[in-house]
C-alpha cells in the first residue's frame, strides 16, 4: 500500500501551502492535506476550519489564528498574506488552512498573487467546497439528470458587502439549481430577484447551516417564504442555501436522516419511477 | 492524533457507499474514502478512478469494474445498480467507487434512489470535482474578486447524447465564468451559442485533459478558436473546459509550472496591483 505521507514529500521550507480544509467534516480533508499537516511547520487557518480538523495536525505544531471570531477584530486579508510571507522567509513550511476550497469564494487567487509578488513559492492543494460536500450531508445533489444539467453557484454578497451585482434575471433563467454561499443575510433581496425573474414563489429552498457537522441543520422552505424563516428560525451563518427541483431530491436522498430512522422515498420527484420505500 | 480509519467504523456489512474518488491524483481523496476503500468487502469501479486511486485498497479486496473500456460494451446504468444491490444482499461492504463527485454530473442521486428502493442502506461520501481540483492543478480558479462572483457548471451533453438543452443564451449573461463537463465533443457548437448571445470570439476558454493526473495537458485557446483547437490538436476526452477571465489568471496562478521553471505574472488581469514576477 502506498505511504499516504508520501503526498507532501515535495512540501518545501520556505513555500506556502494555500489548502483547502472541506466543509468541516473532518473525514472531507484529502489525503493530500493531511500529510501537508504532517509536513508543516506552522498553520495559519481560518475561522472556517473546525476543530475536529485542527485536531489532526501533531499536537507540537504551531497554529496561527487567521479570521474572524467572538469581538475580536478581523485581520485584514493583506495582513493575512503579509504573515504568509513573513513566514516563508524564515524557512518554514508553512500550511495556509482554509475552509473549503481555496477556488471557490476562497481567496485563495488573491493570496496566491501576493506570494507571486513577494517571490514565496506556492502550491494550491483543493478541497471538498461546501456548497457540494456539505450539500452532500443534507441529501441535496447539485445535479440530476431529471431536474438539471446546469448549477450556478454565487456568493451572496460582494466584496463591499451588498448583494452581488450579477445578472440575476439571467441566472434565474439560465440555472435551473442554484448554490448560494454567504447569502443569508441577503436571501430575501435575492428570493425577489429570481421571483421578479419568473422563477415560482413555491420553488423549494434548502437552508444547509454547519454543513457536514454533528451540528448541522437544515431547514426546508420556499423562495416566497425563505427569509421569513430565516427570522423565524434565527438561521444564522455559516449557511449553504440550495434553491432548485434538487431540493425535492432530499426526500429520497437523506441519508443521514435514514440512518436516524427516517423513512426515504424512492421516488421523491413523483416521476413514477419506484414504488416502494426503504426505513434506513 | 485521530485514528483515520475510524471514518469507516459505520460501513455495515450489506450497505452502499457510494464514494467520490476526485479527479484522479490519488493526494486528492479524502480520508473517509481511504477508510472505507480498507473496510470494503468489494469496490465496484468506475472507468475516470485511477489506478494510483485503486492501488491504495488492499490487494486481496475484490475490484468490480463497472464503465466504458477498450472496446468492450458499457454496462447499463441499470445492470450496474442491479449488481450493487445483488452483492448488498449477500452482506458485503460495497464501495462504489466513482470519479469526481457522486452527486456532481455522477448520477450518485439516480444510484441511490435505486438502491432505496431495493431497501438497501446507503451513504453518499463526497468527492473533488473535476470542475474544481482539476482546475485547481491547471492554476485556474473558478471564482476570483476581481472577474467573478458566479460560476456555472454544466455537462457538455445530455442523456441522449446531444448538445444540453439548456438556455444558453441566459447562461451566458449569466455566468462570467462557466466550466463544462463531458464537452469536448460539442464544444464548437457551445461556443457559437454563446457567441451568438454576446460572448466575445476572443474570451479565453482552457482545455484540461487528464486534469492532476501526471499526464495532465492544458491548451489555452479562445471561444473563437476552441473547435478548431480541437481538432488540431486532437484532444480527446476525458477533458474539463474553463470559459472566461478565469483563464487569464492562469499566467499568475499556474503553481504547477512554476515548479517546472515557468515564470509567473503577479498581475496577470493587468490591474496594476503587482509589478514583480517569480521564478518558481
Amino acid at each position: 500500500m502506498t505511504n499516504v505521507t508520501d503526498f507532501a514529500a515535495d512540501f518545501a521550507p520556505g513555500s506556502v501551502w494555500l489548502v483547502g480544509a472541506g466543509p468541516g467534516h473532518a473525514g472531507l480533508l484529502t489525503l493530500q492535506a493531511h500529510a501537508a499537516m504532517q509536513a508543516a511547520d506552522v498553520i495559519v487557518y481560518d475561522a472556517l476550519v473546525s476543530e475536529d480538523i485542527l485536531a489532526l495536525a501533531p499536537a507540537d505544531t504551531p497554529r496561527e489564528y487567521a479570521g474572524k471570531r467572538g469581538g475580536k477584530p478581523s485581520p485584514k486579508q493583506a495582513d493575512i498574506t503579509l504573515r504568509l510571507i513573513q513566514l516563508a522567509k524564515q524557512d518554514m513550511r508553512v500550511l495556509r488552512l482554509k475552509g473549503g476550497d481555496p477556488f471557490v469564494f476562497g481567496r485563495g487567487g488573491e493570496e496566491a498573487l501576493s506570494l507571486v509578488q513577494a517571490g514565496v513559492p506556492f502550491r494550491i492543494c483543493p478541497g471538498i467546497t461546501a456548497g457540494i460536500g456539505g450539500l452532500a450531508f443534507a441529501g441535496i445533489p447539485l445535479t440530476h439528470r431529471d431536474t438539471n444539467h446546469a448549477i450556478t453557484m454565487i456568493t451572496g454578497h460582494d466584496a463591499t458587502g451588498n448583494v452581488t451585482g450579477v445578472d440575476w434575471e439571467a441566472v434565474a433563467k439560465g440555472s435551473p439549481a442554484l448554490i448560494l454561499y454567504m447569502a443569508i443575510k441577503h436571501l430575501g433581496a435575492i428570493a425577489d430577484k429570481l421571483m421578479a425573474a419568473g422563477r415560482s414563489a413555491d420553488e423549494p429552498v434548502a437552508l444547509v447551516t454547519n454543513a457536514s457537522m454533528p451540528d448541522m441543520q437544515v431547514l426546508e422552505t420556499t423562495l416566497g417564504r425563505a427569509a421569513e424563516d430565516i427570522r423565524l428560525h434565527d438561521v444564522k451563518p455559516p449557511a449553504i442555501v440550495a434553491i432548485g427541483e434538487i431540493v425535492r431530491l432530499r426526500a429520497g436522498l437523506d441519508w443521514l436522516g435514514a440512518a436516524g430512522g427516517k423513512t426515504l422515498e424512492a421516488d421523491p420527484l413523483g416521476l413514477g419511477k419506484g414504488d416502494s420505500k426503504q426505513t434506513g
